[in-house]
């Protein structure tokens, strides 16, 4: 198998899956946490998405049908959005939309694992998490799942990519996992292959957050910095600091 | 009718708002949605009010009490704050004090519709939102009605007032609009004319929000600059940029 | 007393403090609102420490037990957080793991009193607050209580220390005060002395302010380079620029 040539490709057909998310703008409805919720909305609307956030069940039906893709992220999970949960996928189902799991801190909340694992029932069409979280799930060989770290571990069936660069000041910014989920989530609603969009969203962090980085006095400035750098992001930047095994 | 007179001298007055936001430090009580919180709390501390955000509706009386103006906000409406509104507006119709209406949304969540057609009846002094969701709705004429975006038009009766500047990246950070409507809550504690007090908090959007982008490298360092810039504003600036027709 | 050499020794202790929490990197959970919980996260990550935000009663057990120190603030106290505090409390108290109490406006919302009150008599390690919230509260005298405006002022017993420094820029970002208390909490999580945990989280505070304000051009900008601040600060720079009396 040519690694490098398909690397190549995955690479070329991320700048292409950016390019529509900044043409098409799409909708992408995140449940998620209240810590992650500004950097997550911020992340998706310098990337050319837009996101919505409300998590009342009643209210999920209309939000996802106007929504092309979805985030279901579990961090401080509460009983409110707890509900909103079944709700939004009920209707994902019906109208095929595709979502990203984001099973945070399963490894830390007993019955949060339990929750997630009944997720994974239900077919995402990525899980996102870090190596403790995922340790702690067994998803589904069709589900594309991403272990974000250091190194970020992608993962379909016999498909394997895995991501270098990025910066460890990502790890000092509160949300950057969960925000990467929902740009994964962004991805999805503009690339029906799930594994092309989730290689687009990651390397999208991983290019940004090495580039701020080298600009940035501390996490503090980073953040701001790391948005301005997903905003401009071009094709040639991408292509020449992608860093694919 | 002298319009250019008339426009210079709302943008005079508009100077003399800020000033008195300075100077008075008024305390406004802000029912808003998550994703909005942080921004809306810094954008009304660097223009000089003191916001306050709890929503829970038992401690609405002593919180209307204690501030001059009000923020109801209906993004990501979830039960509690549902709860709190009613009985903030109580407290508030009982004591005089003047708020703004921010429907977010309602385009995109079919019973806030309603909710927020009732709102309407409860005498909102303005009315800030964006033309899709104004479209939804039928203010009573004596409410300042505020449409925001690359021009924002504000009426009120006879009255109009458009105001251009600002900036397209106003519309990457997230909950800027709602942030604005905040500010023309906080406008509202200090000036008893609701028209001036609109113009005002939008007028300081539009200034500072052209301000920033001069310097900004996109969204990310946009926001802090933006801040940074509400809280340096002086009069002379703010009547020598305003774009008003 | 050699006030002048205690305070050499408490400058020179809180280095070690804030050594051992980049190399321990303990857990902290932090029972917190909406409005504070990024910039507390942040500040904690950048400080060294990894905190956690989750407010389900449920949770509170395993959160409490895989954690070092708690963080208990009642900002927008909802029912939610109302119920996971005393729930949180308990497995503190059979764990021995120390926590901080903010009582966040308790001046303004006549139940939150009550509520902090009862608090109080189940002893935090430290309440931290402003003047105004001090004065509505009886802590006993082996609670560190640490009073924080231009000025900070601790006190346990017969011990007092002032802490002066800072900038005023701090009062033009929401909550500096709710995340001050969260870096005392995460001292308390790496030294068993509370009074010294408490003079060192609040010694960062005043130095990294100070440093900020330096180069800031407002309470936007403000903010990050505060975080930055707080995340390179050295044991000399937090020698030569503390200011205790």
């Amino acid at each position: 198998m040519d690694t490098q040539g398909d690397n190549e490709r995955l690479i070329l057909e991320a700048s292409g899956v950016l390019a529509r998310l900044r043409a098409e703008r799409p909708r992408v409805h995140c449940l998620t946490n209240f810590v992650a919720m500004q950097l997550t909305a911020n992340l998706l609307l310098a990337a050319g998405a837009v996101p919505s956030m409300t998590m009342d069940a009643a209210e999920m039906p209309a939000f996802v049908e106007s929504s092309r893709a979805l985030l279901v992220n579990l961090g401080m999970l509460d009983p409110w959005r707890q509900a909103a949960i079944p709700a939004a996928l009920d209707a994902a189902a019906g109208l095929d939309r595709p979502w990203v799991l984001d099973p945070v801190k399963v490894d830390r909340a007993p019955h949060r694992r339990e929750f997630a694992a009944d997720l994974l029932g239900r077919g995402p069409a990525v899980l996102r998490c870090n190596a403790v979280e995922a340790a702690m799930l067994e998803p589904g060989p069709h589900i594309v799942t991403a272990v974000t770290g250091a190194t970020d571990a992608v993962r379909q069936g016999d498909r394997r990519t895995r991501l270098g660069g990025g910066t460890p000041l990502m790890d000092r910014v509160t949300a950057m996992g969960c925000a990467a989920s929902g740009l994964v989530a962004a991805c999805l609603a503009v690339e029906t292959d799930p594994y092309l969009a989730t290689v687009s969203g990651l390397l999208v962090m991983k290019v940004a957050g090495a580039m701020a980085a080298e600009k940035a006095g501390g996490p503090g400035s980073f953040a701001p910095l790391f948005l301005d750098a997903v905003f401009g992001l071009d094709a040639a930047t991408l292509q020449k600091r992608a860093q694919l095994t």
